[in-house]
């Protein structure tokens, strides 16, 4: 079901209602998220979209989009590179670079790129398959 | 403004309103997450609550608990090492241990305990201050 090497593609874009969603879980009204003449006087094209909606996205291609939905997240990294802005289309690939068969461990890479193609985010999530 | 050794707390409970917002945000229904019954079979006591809304509350923690509102988070990781219910409280508690004045640079470890005392989640927050 598993091999290192399997590649996973998924399309994903911030909407205002994704964005909306966000800020009523987390309740981060940081200026830099939403008032744009803050975010342009520090040098951004607008209101920066928080880097943890795509944490989000993370959770959704873990249980979602998977072959199988008896896997948990061990552990997650993610590193930001460059700014989300609000209605970005993110092309996210993930790849198994670990599978550790003996204690059901799978470790993939994966990044984000906006539609310049730019890497937006990256990291490491490990999963565990549940028994 | 910042020292090494630092120390932030705050309190976090999620309520069945908070796990609804992630829900609409993420589109994550993976059934270890919504189905009790396929949650209890696995070992769980119910209804795991999804880690990433702990990410989300470390967006609320840098966007707004800090002495200033010019962050912006670089990196993050997170482990996750015991399970998380719908309506736990959970004691959250940041330390910096490391502050790098020349790059404007400030590294958190923190921690998330349950009303047992037993972490559930622990990791690094590297952020950055805005000039």
């Amino acid at each position: 079901m598993f091999n290192i090497g399997d590649v996973y593609e998924q399309s994903f874009t911030i909407t205002s209602e994704t964005y909306g969603h966000f800020i009523q879980l987390s309740k981060d009204r940081n200026p830099l998220h939403t008032n744009s003449e803050f975010a342009i006087e520090k040098g951004f094209k607008g209101i920066v979209m928080h880097g943890n909606i795509l944490n989000a996205f993370l959770s959704y291609f873990i249980g979602e989009c998977l072959p199988t939905k008896n896997v948990i997240i061990h552990s997650q990294e993610i590193q930001f590179k460059n700014p989300v802005y609000l209605n970005d289309e993110l092309n996210f690939k993930a790849e198994i670079d670990g599978y550790y068969e003996s204690v059901k461990s799978i470790e993939f890479k994966y990044s984000f790129r906006n539609s310049d193609s730019k890497i937006v985010a990256k990291g490491k999530i490990q999963i565990g398959l549940l028994q």
